[in-house]
């Protein structure tokens, strides 16, 4: 029989899972699933810890989110095709809710598929192999609970790990002397350890967007950003500062290129984050930098070198969870022989159709667009449900310019369901001063919640 | 040609360098060595990094040491037989240095020695094979800056990376939702950010005790120890308190098994580490709590399923330099074939002995204790020059009192050296007025380092 090893219980291989079990419901025989998952728990990066560093066994940390983060675009772009917000929570429900209930959403669909018998937990892939004879992979894992090493051999792999768990940490001159914290977004977990603090946020990243943003909420008494290449364009409150790189620190001051300083009292690096796949060998390991279509990947998700390999969720991101089934769903049909994959070099012609166009982009409406087409390329391929792409490609406008109207307010605005066709209600409190992110507080209002 | 890995170049893969190179100018023929290093540069656990988690390889941090560290122990302890601090810099220096000074000394040894062209920096060992048909180790290292994996063969493999860098981090009800930060003393770096503030610190370690204290120093405003079995029993400043088992948080304020409370900004857990070898397979694999002698170790040193798989440094450590010294001459006499490893029952016969003995030891001068005995042990097997192993211990137990005397004074006082029977001088300031920890500042006069 074949077997199929997925590395990763995150929304991409929770989307791998989900679309064997579609198929196997309308009568498809389906191979044999491993799901490796080195957390205790599926949900990828939306499961919290309050972890940093290393975990319980000594992996590194895998969760990169943090207290009181709100999903940062409306839910209506990374919906379900084949299982609302409605249906799961019974009702509409607010654009952009916190982590907790994004996490329960996505749980829902797979809670609701019997899909967890396939996932061994606990369990962290230590290194792939590829036998040329055998054309099989050997997967060489870790049952951490056990503290025991096992191999067992596969036909295809699934590589579903994650590309924002392993921080970017460039060096600054003087940093290794400052006399407060540093530390990157991979690490960040509580704005309140900021209050009343100078904050130097280095990036442009949507991290860095993000925290700043939350820090101010909870009480920091300045953030300072500094950019390398462009700088964020909102219109920021007044204890905001934006500076060009910076150059050094001595003490407690950080100085920038363009000559200015400012005095912080810590240093917090949202410098990106770097595709690392410590279990492949080198010719079976992607590498690239974070972008829209990563070379060497056939519809950004055959192994070009060994297409039996199999990578999701690993392009930069505006489509989410609903890209990551399209490409599940893509993934899924090759396994079983709905799709057959052309030849090497019809498929190298196809990456460098898609990287050419790719290389011509501009602004971030190009990258949406460009995004859009890929999901319209691969959507038809397979029973995936289709919807208006084009309605989320203006969605994802909308909200763009919706930061640059308000990035303190954006979240309070209130969007159209593409899958349902009906409006989000607007959320009881508004962004900047709803502190309490827990589930409850966020489904019932708070008078319900005080009674 | 006989080819020996070492993996690390901390001070126990230093001292197996170093007992090759003295071994080789007395003539011996020494065999081909490769010390494979993860950083950029060697000395271990005292090149200090300002990086916390993983490092720009995506390589979990290996440093736990953090500023303002100053030797905890008597330097007359740990001093090189071989190669005296009066050697190292010309004169006698006072008895407790900082990181820095210690760092330097530890490099001057090995820099002299020309063994610097045996050590591969920037490559981390990935995994490690033992083929029982050839007799062989394979060892599969990635090449960081390169990005590129690459194996080799060896007759034996000398494990010297250390057992203080992998945090053992228990989880507490309520962590996960403290506002404020949470860290382990791995990701301890700089005490400045904790002035004014009112710090949690569990646990009963060196670490508990030496990063309270220099919080203090630098400014903490309130410390709260929590012990499991037994509390830090110093005479603290007033400022100080000792509590038992930490059993859970509610927003700010830790709740004590004896049903006391205080209202803490951070949690630092002082929790100790865990023996990690990832790149280990189970067979070949230490597994132990950090204690004075692991099982499966023959000597401490040879593995007792594999001799030629050797562990460096593992044990937990009174002694320190000149243990792993006496380990690395001891090993280096088993490979040059001078010593000659007794029959595997005989050596399990010799480890038990040794476990018989650690297990009956109750307090810490029954461990000083314990520990001469395995120096006295191994010393004499081989050329490393033995020295007043009574005079060692006597030292550490008055190390001991002199921190129950004062705890914030212990480290103003000076000691006799075993090697060259000069007294250290007294330092230039005192402990708690030392807030520079520069090696130039400790070298030179505060007046001299201002002119
Ligand atoms: C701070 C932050 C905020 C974000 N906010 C949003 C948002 O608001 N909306 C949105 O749509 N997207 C957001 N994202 C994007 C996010 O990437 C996706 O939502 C999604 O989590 C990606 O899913 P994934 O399954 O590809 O990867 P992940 O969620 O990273 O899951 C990968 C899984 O693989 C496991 N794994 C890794 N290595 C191994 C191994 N060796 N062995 C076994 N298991 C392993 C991990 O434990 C994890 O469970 C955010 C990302 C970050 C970092
Ligand atoms: C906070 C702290 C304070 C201390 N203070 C003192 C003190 O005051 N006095 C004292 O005598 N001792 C002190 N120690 C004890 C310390 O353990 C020893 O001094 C010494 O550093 C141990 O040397 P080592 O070579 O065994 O291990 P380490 O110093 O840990 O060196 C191990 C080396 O192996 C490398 N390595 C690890 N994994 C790999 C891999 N997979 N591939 C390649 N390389 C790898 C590491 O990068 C490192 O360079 C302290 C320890 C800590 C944590």
């Amino acid at each position: 029989m074949t077997r199929v090893a997925i590395i990763g219980a995150g929304p991409s291989g929770l989307a791998q899972l989900r679309a064997f079990q579609s198929a196997g419901k309308k009568g498809a025989a389906i191979p044999e699933l491993v799901c490796f998952e080195k957390q205790s728990d599926w949900g990828g990066l939306w499961n919290y810890t309050w972890r940093t560093g290393v975990d319980e066994y000594g992996e590194p940390v895998h969760g990169s989110m943090y207290r009181y983060l709100w999903s940062n675009g409306p839910k209506e772009c990374l919906e379900f095709a084949d299982y609302s917000f409605e249906e799961h929570f019974g009702r509409p429900i607010p654009s952009y809710p916190p982590r907790a209930v994004l996490h329960d959403y996505i749980m829902g669909r797979v809670e609701k598929s019997d899909v967890r018998k396939f996932v061994r937990f606990s369990t962290v892939v230590r290194w792939i192999d590829f036998d040329e004879t055998t054309q099989l992979f050997t997967v060489t894992v870790k049952d951490l609970k056990k503290d025991e090493l096992y191999s067992e051999t596969f036909d295809y792999v699934v590589v579903a790990s994650g590309h924002f768990s392993t921080p970017n940490v460039p060096h600054f001159p003087g940093i290794e002397v400052f006399p407060g914290r540093v530390l990157h977004a991979h690490d960040f977990r509580d704005a309140n350890e900021f209050v009343g603090k100078n904050l130097l946020v280095v990036g442009s990243s949507y991290s860095a967007e993000d925290i700043a943003s939350q820090c101010y909420k909870y009480g920091a008494k300045s953030i300072t950003f500094s950019y390398r290449s462009k700088p964020l364009n909102f219109d920021w409150p007044e204890c905001f500062t934006v500076k060009p790189l910076l150059t050094k620190l001595t003490g407690k001051t950080a100085h920038f290129k363009d000559g200015s300083e400012a005095v912080v009292d810590a240093v917090l690096l949202c410098t990106g984050y770097l595709h690392h796949f410590p279990f492949l060998a080198d010719n079976l390991r992607l590498k690239t930098n974070n972008r829209l279509y990563p070379a060497g990947l056939y519809k950004g998700i055959f192994w070009q070198d060994n297409p039996k390999l199999i990578y999701l969720g690993m392009q930069d991101q505006y489509f989410t969870f609903n890209m990551f089934d399209a490409q599940a769903w893509y993934a899924r049909d090759v396994i079983l022989g709905r799709i057959k994959l052309p030849a090497a070099e019809e498929r190298q012609a196809d990456i460098d159709h898609w990287r050419g166009l790719e290389e011509k982009l501009e602004t971030a409406f190009d990258g949406i667009d460009f995004q859009t087409e890929y999901m319209r390329d691969l959507i038809p391929a397979t029973d995936y449900p289709m919807f208006d792409l084009d309605k989320v490609a203006a969605l994802f406008k909308e909200w763009e310019e919706d930061k640059v109207k308000s990035i303190m307010g954006y979240r309070d605005n209130s969007y159209v369901s593409i899958m349902t066709g009906n409006k989000a209600p607007p959320h009881h409190t508004k962004w900047m001063e709803a502190l309490d992110d827990s589930f409850d507080a966020f489904q019932n209002r708070p008078e319900a919640a005080a009674e």
